[in-house]
């Protein structure tokens, strides 16, 4: 089975992915955690290209394509053989983040980006997809807050980038139903692991 | 205007670029030679990532997700605005190599890998592209003499996806008749240049 989470900076989705597989485990199943970009040492390398400071000319399309490759080979080395040995593979971003940000808030298009990701994913699209949602001020709030400052220009400066990628995960929600489970990522995290841990044990049984 | 060269291994294509350059500027044209992949920072980082011989376990899709990106970035930071500042560019090497290398030879298809060029491209195709034909065995010959050694079990291996290659190349010329001119790559270095830049001249002189 393979399960992606999705949403803003600050959703908690991190936090949460890790307490899942303690729980999980203690249920008896075998769960791998990886996360997008990287997770291969391709991957990585790529991955590195993407956020070298020093790269500032990157085009918008550059850097979805390299996204997209990285995305392959994780695909290719990662994700594939482990579902394939039974284990529930969990990835911190995937897909519907390129075409949230690169498709949606950078403006390439949804329908762009997700054709070209066709070509790298061959189809794979996740058998579950949490969507952690938030108000993306309060998301921001919280980041400043674990780095002990205030909200500062340019955090509220990127609000309207935020907006942007927080309208187009909703859109992707509501485009695929049965994928996605929207979190509301605003409650206590026990609450937001609970709800994930309820939605997925559901799965499990269907399965 | 935007003129690429493609075609095997030593077909010559790159000895000829150069002396054409010289040729035309005598001519009074302004000419931007440059290659593919590579010719800027970023693709040149992309590249290292493409060539790294430790990366023997990349994915085919991968690879050609990073030659597009790779071409991307070259496109909006150098061909595009050399073109646009009247230059002649020429490139060793384009599009039509990710045809013939990753679309035919290697198996993923023409049409799969065009459409995934087309995010990168925005569909700039040249404006002319000269095909260096040559029988693979004639070309691995000619490197096997510029590096002093006998054709090796290896390059004989090698000829079938070389063969391949030269297929798909010829099948993309037929494909596209007015973009490409076929050179016969068997003449000597003197008759395969004569014929490039008259059947440029020509060209220059319809603008």
């Amino acid at each position: 089975m393979f399960i992606t989470f999705e949403g803003g900076e600050g959703s908690g989705k991190t936090t949460c992915i890790k307490r899942l597989k303690t729980r999980l485990e203690k249920d008896g199943y075998r769960v791998l955690l990886t996360r997008e970009p990287g997770g291969t040492p391709i991957s990585e390398e790529i991955r590195n290209v993407i956020l070298d400071k020093k790269n500032t000319k990157m085009d918008k399309r550059t850097e979805a394509l390299l996204y997209a490759a990285a995305r392959r080979q994780h695909l290719v080395e990662k994700v594939w053989p482990n579902v394939k040995a039974g284990k529930i593979v969990i990835c911190d971003r995937y897909l519907d983040s390129s075409l949230a940000y690169q498709g949606g808030a950078r403006g390439l298009g949804i329908d762009a980006v997700l054709k070209m990701n066709m070509f790298a994913t061959e189809g794979t699209f996740p058998d579950l997809t949490f969507l952690f949602d938030i108000d993306p001020k309060l998301g921001l709030a919280r980041i400043a807050k674990n780095q002990a400052r205030e909200v500062n220009r340019l955090d509220l400066e990127k609000l309207t980038f935020h907006r942007s990628v927080r309208k187009t995960f909703l859109s992707l929600a509501k485009r695929y139903p049965k994928r996605f489970v929207v979190i509301d990522a605003s409650k206590t995290p026990d609450e937001t692991l609970d709800a994930v841990y309820k939605a997925l044990k559901k799965r499990l049984k269907k399965k």
